[in-house]
């Protein structure tokens, strides 16, 4: 059971996580729009990055939007404050959703690193395979959030060592294709490099929130982290991904 | 009356299904926006393959969807259980709606295998045909999970001969066009052929599963069963389709 | 007030018809895909009966969407059955709406008939009037179900001589355009005219359902009538209209 | 408050404006799909009658589907009878939905009466500043249906002054226009020029019915004027317009 | 807390909320039609500025949307009026999701003032920062217009600081680029700027109102300047945005 169940929240605490919410599924939707309609501006062998960009927008939309529903009708606003009287609130549900994003967000990345096809399959498989190492171990912990804070750290602990590997190949391999590019794609691939390292690092901040901060603050903390790593890890990455498709094509000639 | 109606199960047990079942439909939408955008990327000959994925993702979206809501309306949050507590949740929903996706997915598949005008309506009849008698067959059966264990065997048995029928045709029929496709198609039909036999088979597992776990976790499983089958069976098999009408329209020079 | 609020349903009679609806809308939604994207596959001048298509899907979608819900929120399942408890089941909005797609179907088949402006104006008028004026009394005497079977009959009555001058024009329209077309556009044209006849003359039996099986048996059946009579009369036999509309096409070289 | 809140309606009554708004926003989806797949179809020039229509079918279809589900939750079926139990039922939402509605609908005239930038800018500006004028008074008024019949009066006569200023306009400037056109776009213009008369007027019809037939049959009566209203002033007008504006495409060798 | 909920609502004011608020949304869904439908009319380079409105139109249309069932579902009409009954009504929703709008509205008006890659850039980064920065200030201070009216104002100044910086720039980068422009484009430049200007600045007197007018009509009429001001700040904007775009082009011989 998550956190997010055990507490009650004043009403501007529980706005905060309502703006929050919305702010991210408003922005899912907003990114489907530029994905689909800048499509068709770069090269076809890059077409498929903006395909990847409108799934993850897609699948993301779904899930939070579902995250600010129940939000809204598992608490209820009685005598000043927001208490849970129906259902439950689950931050499990971003967690196997990733399993859709997580593996479309680090195909992106293969589309314009401009691999031969053999080592584009092999970081491919390296790269699913440790995502979805990680999410699922993750996945698995944050349910001791409340009942087992060792098991928490444990689960994530574990994880958090796929998470390196991960890290650690998109750090090199970018590195890798840096020289190889033109010069203003070059540029944007180093923003992507850092947003990267810093959006996808934020996420485990709000998985261990309950053992920082497990109050009513901690958890808008934790939406408004999980919200911000998502709208960078997704959408602006998204945007960047497709700039360097613009210049890639500009640069062959496209 | 499915076994679902007869458990009450733990928050972790409730939310896993409900945390499976919203990446059952994200994964349909996330397929659409895939089959509907890379379309244009085949012969016009193979177009056919993404408009029947497309449908399939349609159909399977809207169900998983009303599939998922029901999970949430039918039970309810009382002194820590999840119990049943308003209307019926009800597996037979996927069954008629197979009636759409079978039919179709059997279609993408004689769309890539090439053969002439005749045979390709012969074998369409065949599938078609044995594919409606083992759902409306296994519907029928699914009925009995609770009252009737030997209809739900006895059911089943019959369904399984017309599955068994189906699986052979598309067997030895995807046997048959390999030796005509180039290479890279070729590899890719093997793994069809695999992935189809996987992912079809262990739907029957989730139809039989209250005879052998009759338990909230055996609910837990059928659902997992039946999402891991439908994402394996609609957008993974979809994804494959098309990698191979886009090989053979680069093989025809398109 | 028609039948289905008179009656109680077992779970199995009441899940057989909720599963049966979702049939219905899932296979609109399937055709709205096909229609929008094969549209470009036949030479312009047949493209307006996609567009005719698609309106009927959509309208069809909508209509059969809202009887699913209120299939759902109509009827709670109190101590073992299903029991009307909140507002009334109509199926009074299945005939309103079809003054938007009975027009439209005709008009599909005028666009394929390929007849002159005139005759074509003509016939459309004929089709038009005579359909509207069909569901109009059948519409009326639909309210009649429960409290005046002699009333139903009398409308009913009266609508079907309209249907059969209906049904008589599409019957000789269509006998003059086969010998004007080639093989393959004739062949599929035949099976449109029977595909027609059937599908349109089973609305009728769900119609008069009430005065010859007037129980929940009689209600499931109705609806099974319903969306096979739906299926048929606009998914199927819109994806035939498209076959010979693509024919025709190829036949005048496009 | 409108005098619907007032009364309360036998399942017939109730029903009959249940089915009359779903054909309502099932016309507005059909219209759409009409406007946007037909838009390919005329000159460059006048594809932006096309938009026009599919933004009144957007902001209409919204509009019908609230009225349609405020009809449904307002009104509770309680021992025999329609009775409201829950908010309030408001036409209102009508009123300052046509400040959209009406503007578009009478730029879409201006587009195909092919008149100079200057002229059309002038026009343009009577029509929406009379259109504006009318509505907002008659937007007034309504509020006084129940509480002051003279008011209700009062306001609608100021509304309808402009609506005369506004018919004037429409009326002579499309005879202006008829001289200069093709003969087959001149017929249509013909028609359109009659529809927009009969179809406008029929609104202050249903706005002055609490002072006319203050009953649930005039309920009925208004509610099913105001669709025939909407269906013919947005959907078959605008396929009117899209025909003109084909013919005088294809004159201008299109 | 704001103080829509502190406050209860006769008939004619709660439905003038209800009606301005869903004349918001339908507003936004046109918008969107006409972004997407007209993209093409203008040269690739300025397309960006279609998609950016497209983005604002998704994000205010899900926004308005909630806003107006928030509307709905928090008031409920007991003996007369309308009392806070469920959960609160909260305009914070508006002041997140500006977050998405404000940049984009900027960076559309950057699109067509034509300014070299570098000077855009810098622009671009100075809009964006001052905007976020005066959202995120009126945003706390939102907060406080119930509990702590000099903390209003005290927030409510600070934010007013960077919106006359960020007004400033707007000014006086379109007075740069007048003269650069085509006459035509250069007209609609100038009224983009006034009406930035008076659009933009009637934010701060909603913002403002329970400092002025703490009433139900204060209400209305703040919920009236803000659907006034995101119509015309949004998509009037928008649609003159669009029409520089096409000038733009024409005069570059597109
Ligand atoms: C390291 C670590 C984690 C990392 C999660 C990440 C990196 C998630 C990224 C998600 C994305 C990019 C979603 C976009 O849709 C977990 C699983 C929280 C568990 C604890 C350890
Ligand atoms: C053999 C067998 C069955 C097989 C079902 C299958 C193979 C379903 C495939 C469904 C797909 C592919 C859906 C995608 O939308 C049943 C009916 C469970 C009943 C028992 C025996
Ligand atoms: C003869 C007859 C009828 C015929 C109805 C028909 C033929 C309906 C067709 C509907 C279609 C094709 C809908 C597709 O959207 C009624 C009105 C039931 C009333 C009794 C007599
Ligand atoms: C004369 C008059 C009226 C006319 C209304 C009209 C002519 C409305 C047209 C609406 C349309 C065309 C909507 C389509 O979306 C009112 C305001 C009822 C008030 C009383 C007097
Ligand atoms: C000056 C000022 C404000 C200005 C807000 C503005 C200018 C908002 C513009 C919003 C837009 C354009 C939205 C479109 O989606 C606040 C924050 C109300 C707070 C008080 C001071
Ligand atoms: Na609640
Ligand atoms: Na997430
Ligand atoms: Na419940
Ligand atoms: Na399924
Ligand atoms: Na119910
Ligand atoms: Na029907
Ligand atoms: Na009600
Ligand atoms: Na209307
Ligand atoms: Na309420
Ligand atoms: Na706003």
């Amino acid at each position: 059971m998550n956190i997010e169940n055990m507490l009650t929240y004043d009403p501007v605490q529980w706005q905060l996580v309502a703006h929050i919410l919305i702010l991210g599924f408003a922005s899912m939707a907003a990114g489907f729009v530029y994905f689909m309609t800048t499509m068709r501006e770069v090269a076809p062998r890059y077409r498929i990055a903006s395909v990847l960009g409108g799934i993850v927008m897609v699948s993301a939309f779904l899930l939070l939007f579902a995250q600010w529903q129940s939000w809204q009708t598992t608490f209820t606003f009685q005598n000043g404050e927001f208490v849970r009287s129906e259902g439950v609130f689950s931050n499990g549900f971003r967690y196997l959703n990733w399993l859709i994003d997580v593996p479309m967000l680090l195909l992106q990345l293969v589309v314009i690193l401009g691999l031969g096809a053999a080592t584009s399959r092999r970081l491919g498989i390296i790269f699913v395979g440790s995502g979805v190492a990680m999410i699922l171990l993750g996945y698995v912990g944050q349910f001791y959030e409340v009942t087992n804070l060792t098991a928490l750290w444990a689960w994530g602990g574990i994880s958090t060592v796929f998470y390196i590997i991960l890290l650690y190949y998109v750090w090199v391999e970018i590195g890798r294709a840096l020289p190889r590019m033109p010069a203003s794609a070059a540029a944007t691939m180093k923003s992507i490099r850092w947003l990267f390292l810093i959006a996808w690092t934020i996420y485990p901040l709000a998985y261990i929130m309950p053992a920082i901060l497990p109050t009513a603050d901690g958890v808008v903390l934790r939406q408004a982290i999980y919200t911000v790593a998502d709208i960078t890890s997704k959408v602006i990455y998204g945007v960047l991904v497709t700039k360097v498709a613009m210049d890639l094509s500009k640069a062959e000639g496209w």
